[in-house]
């Protein structure tokens, strides 16, 4: 079964043939958001809306059931009412079908029988061959084999792996972390995983080629004791991110409604995360943030962290976010502050760590970088906060030359959104040149290529140093 | 001296005649950034540069002295070396100087012996009834007086003090604060506060007509007791937001080399800050979060708040947050439910706290405010949390209008930055349209007009809400 799974989900994202049920003909359903998806996204093999009537729906040749198509099929996708849900998956069994894609909702979320419903079908699929994600959920996303959940998202493929309970959750986080240079190897939609479930889906990744870090939303998690040993041996191979939800009663009872999760105990998720090397976040830009870390991470020898900040203030702050994530602040050699004295004025500034390079940044940013090729060869520094107003080409530039030297894990935190305009005119714009940078996820890949990771808070970036610090220790301990 | 101080520091505010010490003829200096601070807004007064040599810098008429400048001056600011400044404090007390801002660093953040010049400054100067801001500052911004300590500040007045140890952050948060809608009354840069302090500024701000909500960043506070007694005082007139840093061992380390302040214990802050009614934000979007939801606040009845979400996954996440605030969920009356039944989906939506509208947003962005306004009408609601994923006109529009209806506090979370770009191409651009609203700033300020915050985690929202209700209490246990 274990290595069959990854061949089953794999034949998924390689479906050349696919059925579409709950395709309004009129438009306006969430089937046709769907089906729109595949098509949207250039989809290259053949799309087969189901119909009762319709011979024709959004330029594609309908068939009033598979039947009448005659062909067999790979995969389907079923948004029709829960109580026809079960007649179309017989359908799709007896056409061959790999897998289904439930879309429709009204399943083990929705009580008692929802949750018999639901376990009926699986079970019948299940006992043909074909597997199921969902119900409940959105599928699969996948640039390479131009398949996706929802208009409009990202063609272009990149390393992190993303999986689900959520599917508008997905969406938004695909797009979202588009806007800051993170590209997805693929992403699913899981819903209440009735068949395929987390476990399966890590298992895929860990093998899948095309994926560098798995990254996961979870309400709910099934059968603790499968996790944490599919978790931990995954771990090995890749980093796991988890944003788990449910922690609070009210939290718990919204997931159970959400997608039928039993949220389990806070604290015990809590160790068994720890066991399994997962590092955890609790919400988008702190996912964004791990998910540029872990892209091609160098890991931390130690715990201990040198901060670099132009303004006074936020140098104070990243000290306290520092230590608060359990980092300890580097004691800097006497060579190094010795050397740093030597670059930066010397009133108003600190050349011990955190360093504050003061206003003296407004006259020259490339202290920025000079100051971190100082403080990063430190033999007493494991990994390197720094803290910039505005992330200028030539801070992004300088510090990529710096790391190529030093070899450490860097987390970057500007004030300024690098994708955010200036509407206040050519006043402030004529201050933070420039603050407009056209290419900003191009200029952040570089960054997440060159184990520089990009956040707009001090605990973000103090968190993340922290997560892969930890990710080395259970590498350390499970070898 | 109480009333005296307001006096005192209003006159530093309506200087007509600033001498500038420390600007050199070749420029590239702090001192002339901060000159070019008050040619840049506009200043009305007189800028009276002193230089032993030059008789002109940038574009002003220079004096070797203020004897030779021979009229009385009002303010003055000096950015000399430290050794130097002590002279040029006494030729300013003797032109009858009401107040000096000493820019220069390099005195009680520099041990004992900068201790001892500072005090003795300052001492000298207050017993010829001149105050001084810092030392280690940058001063003060006061739009509506074409004041400025930077070049390229906002000229729009608002009405949010900022009273900030760090200079630096206090130019990067003006900035950030206005592109999300934030407009400043006043802001004062005090680093080292040997003389004019927190309390005072404290004082002065709770009388500043202009001043609604006042915000500091503190790095530590001198004498507890008077702060208390103030800063009970001052809540009760207009709502304090502290942004207190040096919590760790690293953090007080930091603060001490920074401004020379002796941090204290956290715990003990902690429980003052409560007795104060003082509100705690800990990094630049918490900050600005919170200016924007007490500018013009309803304040909640209770802490029961009710959330509203498009993403399921958001939802629950937002339900965790919350409870972590120490809110508690709304349970809505079966009317309520039913209300809200009647306008989503039957299946893959809530109608239970948290309302989850599911994906029918991607078809009517109107469910979110149509579901606002039947669940902010609900008895058992004191306060809304409401995530979308783009922050669009519609929407800012429609919630506008049911705010008038239901006056409860209603934080505002979105995914996506309204102040971001989508670089994706048109493939994303006609998913979110339309996601660039030309007009960000506008149309946040009208949601602060309403009562409306805005925040980018749905952490931030709830630590909102909840710091309205804190200060609710506050009011109340203080009437």
């Amino acid at each position: 079964m274990e290595t069959n799974v990854i061949e089953q989900i794999d034949a998924l994202f390689h479906a050349k043939t696919i059925a579409a049920f709950g395709i309004s003909a009129k438009g306006g359903k969430l089937g046709n958001l769907l089906l729109q998806s595949y098509i949207d996204i250039g989809y290259e093999g053949e799309l087969v809306p189901i119909h009762p009537t319709a011979t024709e729906i959004m330029g594609l040749k309908a068939y009033p059931s598979l039947e009448a198509f005659g062909k067999p099929i790979d995969l389907a996708f079923i948004a029709l009412h829960p109580a026809k849900v079960f007649d179309a998956v017989k359908d799709c069994v007896r056409s061959g079908a790999k897998g289904i894609i439930i879309f429709s909702s009204g399943f083990g979320e929705r009580g008692v029988d929802g949750l018999r419903l639901q376990e009926e079908i699986v079970q019948y699929a299940r006992s043909h061959g074909t597997r199921i994600i969902g119900p409940n959920c959105m599928g699969i996303y996948a640039p390479t084999s131009k398949i996706s959940f929802f208009p409009g998202l990202p063609e272009e493929a990149g390393n992190v792996a993303f999986l689900s309970q959520s599917g508008s959750l997905a969406v938004q986080l695909i797009c979202a972390a588009f806007l800051r240079g993170v590209k997805f190897s693929k992403a699913v939609s899981f819903g209440n995983s009735a068949d395929i479930d987390l476990c399966d889906l890590l298992e895929y990744m860990a093998w899948d080629p095309e994926t560098k870090v798995i990254t996961c939303y979870v309400e709910g998690i099934k059968r603790g004791n499968r996790f944490v040993k599919i978790a931990r041996e995954v771990s090995k191979k890749k980093p796991i991110i988890i944003w788990k939800v449910g922690e609070t009663p009210g939290g718990k009872k919204a997931a159970h409604s959400h997608t039928g999760s039993i949220g389990g105990d806070t604290d015990l998720w809590e160790k068994v995360f720890d066991q399994a090397g997962i590092l955890r976040v609790r919400n988008v830009p702190e996912m964004i943030g791990h998910m540029g870390a872990f892209l091609n991470p160098y890991l931390p020898k130690g715990n201990r962290v040198a901060i670099i900040s132009g303004p006074g203030g936020p140098a104070v702050s990243s000290a306290d976010a520092c230590e608060k994530s359990g980092l300890q602040l580097a004691t800097l050699t006497e060579e190094t502050k010795q050397k740093v004295a030597q670059i930066i004025p010397e009133f108003g500034t600190s050349v011990q760590n955190p360093v504050d390079l003061s206003l003296a940044i407004a006259f020259d940013v490339a202290l920025n970088y000079k100051a971190a090729e100082i403080v990063g060869k430190d033999p007493n520094v494991d990994c390197l906060l720094i803290y910039v107003s505005v992330l200028q080409k030539a801070i992004i530039k300088g510090i990529i030359q710096v790391q190529k030297e030093i070899q450490k894990p860097i987390a970057l935190v500007a004030t300024f959104d690098p994708a955010s305009i200036m509407p206040g005119g050519d006043r402030i714009k004529s201050l933070f040149q420039p603050l407009r940078p056209k290419k900003t996820p191009e200029s952040l890949e570089k960054l997440y290529d060159n184990g520089i990771s990009f956040h707009l808070t001090e605990q973000d970036a103090a968190k993340t140093l922290a997560s892969l610090w930890k990710y080395q220790r259970f590498l350390q301990r499970s070898s």
